[in-house]
């Protein structure tokens, strides 16, 4: 977009400021470029040339890209055994990554099975990686200042290297184009020092500054295209990849690999052995394109290779130290420098406290703000300091703190130290003085918890301001944690991105916060585009002005409000944005911005011919726009993008309008060759697409949950032809190539397909619901045939995966099966019409049709499972513990706990309920558990016994699990019951009587059986 | 050697003057460096970014190394794929290249098992790749004035990928830094255009430039070196090639890149393809340097490669023809413009005509300028022009020749034209004079072979000088032809390499000759390295003082006496130069340079404790410097090099020595490492080297040998202690490293090592002699134990490899059985003590030690190849072929026909010998062939037949073999037979009669049975 000469720039804006735009961006560059002479292109290979010798002057090594096919440049030895051990290290390289997944022939404008990486590794962090980063883009002719440079959180974690770390997605004018990570483990070994791994991608780079749509037509040396040089090769190992692999044979080398890997792991050699691990890689994202992998493959597959990595990783470490560590090691940084001590105050004055970051997650910062309240608050009140309330604001790269009115010192204090007992001995006396440093005339006596002591009373002087609020600060500081923390270059901290600065001061003074490298002071750093990107900051009290006249938005509620306001603005008059709706990702935007600067973007009409949840899908969770609807609710062809700081307005809309073409461009290329497929045809290539490797093809699995559905319904009286129509089609949309691409979109492509097939629309809404929830607070099944094939979906998917890969333990459910159980209480609890269908019965059910046998033991596990969730669920919805324990008898119906849980709300309330439940409560305390109800009447004699013996014989136990009726049912035993407890001894001496008495009561406590777990009840 | 910055060399060498040098090179350069601050050294990174940065400029793409192991740059499909094809192609990368039998532990200082290559593709051809090359080596700072830059002829073949292509490598200071190709085929198919192939071998070029030692030294980036980059991965790769690769696995992984490869060609996908013909290259060579691979295994691989390499060519070819060669094609040169008439001349003047070329082999410059003399003299006589002595010189980069006093026109001339005969019809008579364009007035009678025709006299003016040599010159040029051919830019030429220009001048004119591209014209090229390396001639007779005054010596016996001279003086008082014994490296070298400049180099006197061979093996063969040595023939520790041109003396002596140095240092390595091992441990190890993989180990065949020899001995009673003792150790130093590394010391290194282990000096002399004879004319065993040990060596290779491989064909003998042939044949012939023993017999015997069957046919077709072999030889050593063809029925013991035809050569002129041997074919003719000998006395009744009867009942036959005893015994017949046949007539009426005279005759005819095959002697 921006070409690659100085001045360039400024030129172009100058033209654009009087001319209209009329023609379309992409003809408009070439049209300026060929008026106003930029000079000739950056062509691929001048891109690659001018990283490299940047990098290289920043002290990077060049090496060459590794000679086996990788996935990533991070596969490279120069990153995965280089980052490992104590020794430093930089350096850059091209590696061409293969991804046989991302095979396309050719074309996909936007995907190729080899993808040209350009990888660089600081180790350790040198401190301003950013920055350096930022200069490397200026390197490549980026207007940093013009475009639209953002960090976005992207973690990255590889499973099969065990390795893992923090860090961003660069996007430029919202596209992403580089990977920045702080590489904390690899193999599993944590790494010290920290690496900083920057991966750009060129190919997306040079398109966007090629202004092309399709990487064929990237400009890869002077007047030859990407597509003319590697072209054919894309085309053919796409065929490869996708369709005339030897699946045996990759199977073959995979094993060859694996084994030959872990022979030269047993001689001690890591280099070749690590490349035998990369083979097998290789091999096995062979087998995974030619959809040879199954599901447990895959996690099997997976834990060999982190087995070997991790061992080729502890291997190479060990080998270094053994070679002495040949590159030296890397020197700690200094520690922050003393202060000197603080000139004498006076007046209070206020406190500010800015902790600088590199762009934190919004979540984390959030949290992080939170934190910071709470911790200075506590940190002050340590303190004698008077001062005001602590004020706190947070962007992504600062956390600040302002106190206004902080006194100049603390108040002077008495302290008293307890001493012997008086009437001690001498010699103890004497110890204590001289102890405390004083003569034992200096003793004084208090009564301290009503017995005289010696004390001595000891005078202390208040500290000043900034030398109390120094340490204070430190600890807050130190404390800061983020729900996932990282290393970098600082031994002593950790956070969930890199602090790199601290600006602290107490009215004029720098407060001397000093902590690991970090040494507070008046500086602080405004947005990286400023013309003077470190200011000084004369006085706390001018700080927050100094934030503000530089456009950094500090307060999150006012970026919220500019932001929505300014989108308003924008899409103004035709165009709202829903605010409410949208007010998740809102809150995610305020976070990624300090200074928010809101622009509407464009797409072409002929979009919107894609389904809404299509076109939003990606404006949200990939770019993270706000989409625009008119007052009707249909989507407008707009989007707002809210860009960071004062950019080129006109460059950064172009950007990310390019960037939002391209993603529907894909989309639209692949929701027209789905629309000309039938649903039948995509439900055919089920057959191609395995669940798991035990437990069949997803054809297999649509099949069983189509019979289990229907057979649930008949056994309810709920048969219908939508039913059967709709679970002949179920989960089809899974054989499509949007839903491919876009997983989330399951379901609703499916109504969507099925809907322009022809089919009714009752059908294609029960596919869609089959579906739901997706998540936790989705929507649920409206329909009976939806909930049916929701329900059977979810039974047919706990029964196969506890049989086989067993129930989720801890945080690992690498199967959703804990979110497949969640679904399925909530569909059953939604739908009162299928309260009489038991989730245990169908669990049994749907274990009958697995491939594999499914044990007695595994059904009860299961069972349980679904009780402990349903438990779980209801007390975190906020019913009494008590009450949901007795309930949960009915866990297989969760809408008849549901329901006995709302008469109980009721109930507890009602003394008739409250006495017979207590009553029963008593009785099963002092019947043993194995007497039966029943008992002769004839052995009773006493007129209260009698009396409630013909009390109980008159109630009907016809209540189900009502347990009004069942209330209304014993009300009348009630009063029988009372005079019973009054006046019976129930444990008479005559066998005959008190066997026929503990029968009676049997009888009472066997009233409630099976309605409630009456002993959990609390009364 | 040189500094990267330009004045340095000239400072430099302005310190040298005033200094004498008594530090070590490597120190000086060092202190220059330090002392003149030349700026930072120019690292391996930084000269790969220069390389690439200075081809890109010249038009090539960049791109990236292969992402699969490959042995060379040239298996990239950047160059495998793109040479084929009519498309356009140039292309630069760095290439890391894996040869896993290079590995060693990163021990040795110059060999590693990944070394980086820098790939050059010019396609087509430029016109000018030595200059361009030679202007990258500029771009690297080297002054190629100061330097001695060659091109020495290297063809290069790649049986494997059925390529090859002629060139040089590049000598710099005679260190090979470069391979320089004109790619004339590829996968079997030809290459049309041709590519230039340019390889840099990068870490020899960085050694040189840093002036390193050890590869671990190279500088590679700023303050971190090769060693630290690399250095682990060298010896762990090490490892796995050399001890820790499985050979079941690879060789699976060989079966499945091979299955999987012709799967994809069979698909039509030559680019996976051609990545698993890759792939099985690394898996067969991994295999190979773990020494699992006969060859018997590497002919089979070889071929199934060239194969499979062969398919994949070809289609790709076919897919660029479909896709309609997307990168255009190559636009054929402009033939060369048309000429202005020359001006009219009247006075004789030289004919100067020079083709210049790109270096030419010296055995081709040799035969062009044979050739050309041959051509041109041959071309004068068929014109009219007058003219002195054709004389002609040649230079490796130009062929001359100089014609004095060449008339300015050609005579005129009356060419008589022979009409019909007198007599013959009128209208014969018209139609001929109008055929000739004239009247019948104009037709004349002349008598032609004694009949009287009409005729017609035309009278011709002879052509001018520069138009009738054009004629002839251009003819000349295009018939030059090479031993070898090539194609390069031009449509029309091929010779031994490309012809760049031609200089004609006839006096002051040119001599308008074009063909092809080629247009002569007045310039010449002078050195590369001249101030003008291009000037204009004015006219023939100052072209030699032209080229003599820059100092190029254009004739081949100039340069020879200038090198011959200037070594001697050089070397002069100490040493001399042994001008005879190198008469072949003189002639040689004088065809390596054409502006000689002989200067001598030093090496430290401790690498004369290295055997003499060692030291001239390496300096003949490897560096084609001359020995030097003292008044009794001990070599001193000197050498004369011949650089070409005005260089640098100082820079160029350093940096042929440092070669020396490393070539030497290397060699002292292995040879103190093979002196510190017994022979019987190297014996043993004969176990680990394959033979081939039918034949199994060198230690089989080393026991074939010693079991073989002793049979012999012993059935001739010439056993002896020597023999025994030889035997157990022969061939035990192909388990040396020193022979490992130069196979031609095979046998030397072996007598040494003997020695050096305490063996007698006549067993170390047998197993010396054991490998003679190794080429044609070299020396032959002198002891009858080394001559044992030979034939049997050479009898078991035979018998050996004929029942397995089969006897050689045509020119195809990999495993140089006819050489071995030779070597039977010249042993026994060298050896009369040997003459009992038939050659036959012993491959009789020798084939019941194979490990495989030998059958009789096979025997048979051995013994008959070996007759053919004798026969061929002793023909060419001028015996008349048809006594070598009577002799040749002793060809089993082949000193017994070389007495033979000792002795014919006295007996042809010998009557009695004459006589009987004209009565023995006589007899021949006239006995059926199945008549025995033998008759009845009795029968006979003629005088002449009783007298022949009595005579040859006279003859007592014990001659044996030798031709003298014969003659004197056979003496008495002559009178007998010349009666015989005189008066008696054979075929009497009477059967009786008739049955004892041809009994009689065949008793006559096989009188010399056995002796010689009669027949074929010509009296």
């Amino acid at each position: 977009m921006d070409p690659p000469h100085d001045g360039g720039l400024v030129l172009r804006k100058q033209v654009l400021k009087g001319v209209k735009i009329t023609v379309e961006h992409n003809c408009l560059t070439t049209l300026i470029r060929r008026v106003l002479d930029f000079g000739p292109m950056l062509t691929m290979q001048d891109a690659l040339a001018r990283l490299t010798a940047y990098w290289t002057a920043q002290g990077c090594l060049t090496v060459q890209p590794m000679n086996t096919e990788v996935g990533a440049g991070t596969l490279n030895p120069a990153t995965f055994l280089r980052v490992l051990g104590p020794e430093p290290w930089r350096v850059v390289y091209v590696e061409p990554s293969v991804r046989p997944d991302d095979s396309r022939y050719g074309e996909n404008p936007n995907r190729l099975q080899t993808h040209t990486q350009l990888q660089v590794i600081l180790k350790p962090d040198p401190g301003n990686p950013q920055e350096l980063y930022l200069g490397s883009l200026e390197a490549l002719g980026i207007d940093v200042k013009a475009h639209d440079v953002r960090f976005v959180e992207d973690n990255w974690a590889s499973p099969a290297l065990g390795a893992w770390g923090l860090g961003w997605e660069v996007w430029l004018d919202g596209l992403e184009i580089t990977q920045f990570t702080y590489f904390q483990q690899a193999g599993g070994l944590n790494l010290d020092p920290v690496s900083v791994e920057i991966t750009y991608g060129i190919e997306r780079i040079i398109m966007a500054l090629q202004d092309k749509t399709h990487f064929k037509d990237i400009e890869y040396g002077d007047g030859i295209s990407y597509g003319e040089v590697f072209g054919q090769s894309e085309y053919e190992m796409s065929r490869y990849y996708l369709d005339d692999a030897d699946v045996a044979a990759n199977r073959q080398l995979l094993e060859i690999y694996a084994a030959e890997a872990q022979r030269l792991i047993d001689a001690g050699l890591p280099v070749p052995a690590h490349t035998y691990v990369l083979k097998c890689s290789q091999a096995f994202n062979v087998l995974d394109a030619r959809g040879a992998v199954s599901t447990a493959d895959r996690a099997a597959e997976f834990g060999r290779m982190r087995r070997l990595a991790g061992d080729v990783a502890k291997l190479w470490v060990a080998r270094r130290d053994e070679l002495g560590h040949p590159l030296g090691l890397v020197s700690p940084l200094p520690p922050a420098a003393a202060y000197s001590t603080p000139a004498e105050r006076t007046a209070a004055r206020t406190l500010v406290f800015e902790i600088g970051t590199e762009e934190l997650p919004p979540a984390e910062a959030r949290a992080a703000r939170a934190y910071l309240e709470r911790a200075l608050t506590e940190g002050l009140a340590g303190t004698r300091l008077e001062h005001d309330e602590v004020r706190t604001f947070a962007t992504p790269r600062r956390l600040i703190a302002v106190v206004a009115s902080v006194a100049a010192r603390e108040a002077d204090h008495v302290r008293t130290v307890k001493g012997p007992k008086v009437g001690s001995p001498e010699k103890a006396v004497e110890g204590f003085a001289r102890g405390q440093g004083v003569t034992v005339d200096a003793l004084t006596t208090a009564v301290l918890n009503g017995v005289q002591h010696h004390v001595v009373e000891k005078h202390e002087a208040g500290g000043a301001a900034a030398t109390v609020l120094a340490g204070v600060l430190a600890k807050v500081v130190s404390g800061l944690r983020g729900a996932k923390n990282m290393r970098w270059n600082d031994p002593q901290l950790s956070f969930s991105r890199p602090i790199r600065w601290l600006t602290a001061l107490w009215g004029d003074d720098v407060v001397p916060v000093a902590l690991g490298t970090l040494a507070a002071g008046r500086q602080t750093r405004l947005l990286r585009t400023s013309e003077t990107p470190v200011v000084e900051i004369a006085s706390a009290e001018t700080f927050m002005e100094t934030l503000a006249l530089a456009g950094i938005v500090a307060d999150p509620e006012d970026r919220h409000d500019l932001i929505v306001t300014g989108a308003q603005d924008h899409v103004y008059p035709e165009g709202r944005v829903d605010v409410r709706g949208e007010a998740a990702l809102i809150e995610q935007i305020s976070f990624l911005v300090e200074s928010p600067t809101p622009l509407l973007g464009t797409f072409d009409e002929s979009y919107l011919s894609l389904p809404d949840a299509v076109l939003t899908t990606v404006m949200r969770k990939h770019q993270r726009y706000l989409p625009v609807r008119d007052a009707s609710g249909q989507l407008l062809p707009m989007f707002v993008t809210v860009a960071n700081g004062p950019v080129d307005v006109e460059l950064v809309r172009a950007g990310n309008e390019a960037v939002l073409r391209a993603r529907y461009e894909d989309a639209a290329f692949f929701y027209r060759a789905d629309r000309s497929t039938s649903p039948a045809d995509m439900r055919e290539r089920l057959t191609r697409l395995t669940f798991t490797d035990k437990l069949g093809s997803m054809a297999d699995r649509a099949a069983r949950i189509a019979t289990l559905a229907s057979s649930v319904a008949s056994s309810l009286g709920l048969s219908s032809a939508t039913l059967n129509r709709a679970a002949r089609l179920v989960k089809f949309d899974l054989g499509s190539q949007l839903v491919t691409e876009m997983t989330s979109l399951a379901g609703v492509m499916a109504q969507d397909y099925a809907l322009h097939a022809g089919e009714p629309r009752d059908v294609a809404a029960a596919i869609y619901e089959a579906e739901l929830p997706r998540h936790t607070g989705d929507a649920l099944p409206a329909s009976i045939p939806g909930a049916l094939l929701s329900l059977a979906d979810r039974l047919d998917l706990v029964t196969g995966l506890a049989a086989t890969v067993g129930l989720p333990t801890g945080s690992s459910d690498p199967f959703a099966v804990r979110r497949a159980v969640l679904g399925l209480l909530a569909v059953h609890r939604a739908h009162p019409a299928l309260a009489d269908f038991s989730l245990v019965s169908g669990l049994a059910t749907a274990a009958e049709q697995q491939p594999v046998p499914v044990s007695a033991e595994v059904l009860s596990a299961a069972g349980e499972f679904l009780a402990r969730r349903l438990e779980q669920a209801l007390v975190e919805e906020g019913r009494p513990v008590d009450r949901v324990r007795a309930a949960l008898v009915h866990y297989d119906r969760p809408s008849v706990v549901d329901a006995l849980l709302s008469q109980l709300d009721g109930l507890v309330s009602n003394p008739d309920f409250v006495a017979v439940a207590a009553a029963i409560q008593r009785a099963r305390r002092i019947v043993p558990a194995d007497t039966t109800a029943g008992y002769d009447p004839a052995v009773l004699q006493e007129p209260a016994e009698v009396a409630l013996h013909e009390a109980v014989s008159a109630v009907k136990a016809d209540f189900g699990a009502d347990l009004l009726a069942f209330t209304a049912a014993v009300g009348p035993l009630v009063a029988p019951l009372a005079r019973f407890f009054d006046e019976v001894f129930v444990m008479a001496e005559d066998p005959s009587l008190r066997a026929a008495r503990l029968g009676l009561l049997a009888t009472v406590r066997d009233l409630g059986a099976g309605l409630l777990d009456w002993p959990e009840l609390r009364l």
